[in-house]
């Protein structure tokens, strides 16, 4: 009873923090990175120099951190829909069952190659040990009725009525095509450059049009760009003048607004940004590797522009700018160079994943005059934060959704958890300060296989993460039948398809802790089994309460066991 | 001297007028019709019901025409770009060399089946007997500089800057890809849907996403509607849904808005709108003929959605709205049905000619409370006059531009003409009341081969109208040397590729007096030569002091004559 009258009595006094924005609102940018790596920067996000942050020269995403706060515990989803329709929406995937990325035509689902780019729908086969399960595999919808998608009321629809002048430019990718919401005019947008049902841009080239030609063309193609067609000019920089022209109305209109600079970089395909190529190859880097990081500084002389604009418009002191990343950068793909499934280093694998390479993402903070200066938080925040947040950024209450909301207010954490910060040097920020629980649980879930081969370390996953713990479910390895095998309840990884990690045979709940173990390589499950009792049981609990969308064993049509339910 | 004061004195009685828009700025909403035969509704512009009139149904036309002032003789250039820069820049498409629609790419000429659709570029041949002129091929820019383009200061952009919140949806086609002019943003609009460098949609069908498949994808596929792709929805009913979003923003906001609602309709590729095909198929009508009649009324029932949403948003009394027509009636495509080149009687042939057919479009506006209701005028009126007219609704004044404007303000013929009209019953409105001269010089001037296959009706045309009297150039009649039948200084039609034109044989000067032949069916000019020599004169000044396009005869190497050269 006593704890509960302290944290309502500090939920009290954290009040008027948040009231203080209604006088002269304050205009958001929310500057999003796709498929972009926790350790991708020069920036430190939890204070260590990784060796892959020697590999980037990002100066404005450094100015940024040190302009504000930075955390090293934020987290995605571990595909692009997920996060994005979380955000939007304010709901966990695994209640929304968005779970995975949606394909670009309405009803097909995008597992295991699925009907991207319109490609043929991934059919079931007798060898396939999981069934895929259900989904809203349309994604989300700002209308009710729309089949296989999560009605929800958009954040920045939100935005929009209570006066904000809402801009999306880049990548959309919350619904597919053929619903209402794969487009951001009806999530509450409105002025949209480029946004749609794609994942990724056909090409960031301005000489191929960005896709749009006879023999490139298919629905990644990024459309209302026609003015850069067979320019020299990459993507990235073509949405940023883009953005910046649509920045001008609002600006002049002195209306407060909320930009969603939403970038196709770092997403593949992996296409080398010339201007900034040289000095990664000069340096050593491989072709791909050099490829990569010349994206990553497209994206930071983005972020660059933009903090130079609002400064040229003399409104850099009323904007505030949340920089974060829609999932962990891709560990599977061979253009990017350097050793394919480490390229997160230090984390584990990458996008598709549950492991810490595919959720945890880099994240700043800078709200003027509110947040201190170059501190670290290190309590972790989710995607459906940033309803909540954003909206409490902007001064907007009392607004009614018709769907729950799971995300909380990050506000006090980031203005007196920054303030915490300064003060103390302890990134831990007490609930008492942060109303945020820095034991809160955090979730992930991908029932689903991401691409025609099986790969254990990104297919068929959860996890549930408390403080330093965290708990691997890994849905495969829990199948019992012919695949398993009895001596010791794991299913060999030779019955699967699959491209084979050396190294990699695990139990189907795997234990890690996350502080002392950042790569996630010690699996303490068998030395730890009352904290895998106690995470798992959190875990089922969790996936039971949303009805998670769970894969079904072929042998049996029935779902995989809830985790609790091996033990 | 006289009358020089006299229309000084009348100038300075017609500015109140105008003034009183300042106090409550109206809402203007610029519908434009693409293709679309003078006669092709229900609404009879010259207060004549000609046969075609009858096979169309398109009450809210009616409506429009009855609640304002028609115009009887509304001109556009004979294709779609240059009506569309002129009333944008306020230039005559003579002056701005842009005498021809743009192509998809940059730098790819569209004459004679230049490179639409990323096809090849028309490749001159020996046999050809011109070469294609020098002319602005890239379109209009909002950008100096840049190649092959004319320069020019955007009215949708001094409406902006004067407080207007600019909307676009539907067809541009100012410039070509790769140029600025290429998307409504540089133009001055604050929000755009669909708008870019094509000159006609892929499809209208949304079960075929507008064209954005693999099998049908080229530049002309329609951006921006990834929501409705795999519906059942035509391509008109679409892009109104989009604009009635649109127009939600500055609705709520109470922001004057300027809305150019630019349908692809009715350009090819003639599909059918299933809602309203039945009707005219019924009717007798053939296949062709009543796809088109249900394509116009698609767009029919479009402005009388838009109308009702002002009603329902109680702005009906504060909205202008313009009706229009990029150019004639296409009388030279099959899938439209009816005998071909007759499609739009009682004028002469159609799109891409200088004869009537070609360039005289359909025309009402109703201006809440100004307007004279069901009354018609008929001082001819320009594409270019839409800039300073608009501007003038819109109470923009003292705006400065870097091109010249050839359009005049048609405020005072809108507003007191009609009045005059009302009263008089005489559709002639004197200079004294309107500030626009009835016998105005009317120019059009097509120096280009419009498809592959040379039409005498169509390509290298030139016209002036003065009052009654027209004077048509044909220029390809005027090339004297091999081709030349030295009896009688014609053309043997026999001499080209063509598809022959039954009847069809003109010297290289044609005369009508449009007042008793609407048809252009008689040519009197051996009857009246002096009236020959005085419009070639007129035209031929005109072109000299624009320095007109003029396509060059191969055999000499030089342009093809001015006019009165010939007399």
């Amino acid at each position: 009873m006593k704890s509960t009258i302290k944290f309502l009595g500090s939920l009290a006094l954290l009040t008027p923090v948040v009231m203080q924005s209604t006088a002269k609102k304050p205009n958001i940018i929310f500057f999003l990175v796709d498929d972009y790596g926790w350790a991708d920067s020069q920036v430190a996000y939890d204070g260590v120099q990784y060796p892959n942050n020697k590999r980037f020269h990002t100066p404005n995403m450094q100015k940024l951190a040190d302009m504000g706060v930075r955390f090293s515990h934020a987290y995605a989803c571990p595909v692009s829909t997920p996060t994005r329709t979380s955000m939007l929406s304010g709901m966990n995937s695994v209640r929304s069952h968005i779970t995975n990325w949606t394909s670009m035509a309405k009803d097909e689902p995008s597992d295991a190659v699925g009907g991207a780019n319109g490609a043929t729908v991934y059919q079931e086969k007798e060898e396939d040990v999981f069934r895929r399960p259900e989904w809203n595999i349309n994604g989300l919808s700002p209308v009710e009725g729309i089949a296989n998608t999560q009605y929800a009321t958009p954040m920045v629809r939100l935005l929009r009525d209570a006066g904000y002048y809402t801009i999306h430019v880049g990548k959309a990718h919350w619904a597919s095509a053929g619903t209402p919401g794969a487009t951001p005019y009806n999530m509450g947008f409105i002025v949209s450059v480029c946004g749609n049902n794609a994942g990724l841009p056909k090409s960031y080239r301005g000489k191929e049009n960005f896709g749009n030609t006879p023999e490139l063309w298919n629905m990644s193609a990024v459309q209302d760009l026609t003015q850069y067609y067979g320019q020299d000019i990459f993507l990235t920089e073509a949405i940023t003048q883009e953005a910046l022209k649509m920045l001008d109305y609002p600006v002049s209109q002195k209306k407060p607004f909320y930009l969603y600079m939403s970038h196709f970089a770092t997403h593949t395909p992996i296409q080398k940004d010339k201007r900034f190529f040289d000095y990664y190859a000069d340096m050593g880097q491989d072709e791909g590797q050099s490829k990569y990081a010349s994206m990553v500084e497209g994206v930071d002389k983005s972020l660059g522009d933009i903090m130079q604009y609002l400064q040229d418009k003399k409104i850099a002191d009323n904007t505030i700018i949340i920089f974060m990343a829609d999932n962990g950068g891709n560990a599977d793909v061979k253009a990017k160079g350097g050793i394919l499934h480490k390229q997160n280093g230090p984390l584990r694998e990458g996008k598709g994943s549950c492991y810490d390479g595919g959720i945890r993402v880099p994240m700043s903070v800078y709200w003027p005059g509110k947040t201190a200066s170059g501190t670290q938080i290190d309590t972790p925040v989710l995607p459906e934060d940033m309803f909540p947040t954003i909206l409490n950024m902007a001064g907007v209450k009392n607004y009614n959704t018709v769907q729950e909301i799971d995300g909380q207010d990050l506000c006090h954490l980031i203005v007196e958890g920054s303030k915490f910060v300064a003060k103390t040097k302890n990134g831990m920020v007490p609930q008492t300060i942060s109303g945020i629980n820095p034991q809160r649980e955090i979730l992930f879930h991908y029932p689903h296989q991401w691409k025609i081969t099986y790969k254990p370390e990104v297919d068929f996953l959860s996890t549930i993460i408390v403080g330093d713990w965290k708990l691997v479910y890994v849905m495969m390895n829990a199948v019992e039948g012919q695949h398993v095998d009895p001596s010791n309840g794991m299913i060999p990884l030779e019955s699967y398809m699959m491209s084979p990690v050396p190294g990699i045979r695990q139990g189907a709940l795997e234990l890690y802790n996350v502080k002392e173990d950042i790569g996630e390589a010690k699996n303490v499950a068998a030395a730890n089994p009352e904290k895998v009792k106690e995470l798992a049981k959190i875990l089922s609990d969790r996936l039971r309460a949303n009805r998670a969308s769970m894969p079904i064993v072929r042998s049996t049509g029935k779902p995989v066991p809830m985790p609790d339910e091996l033990l």
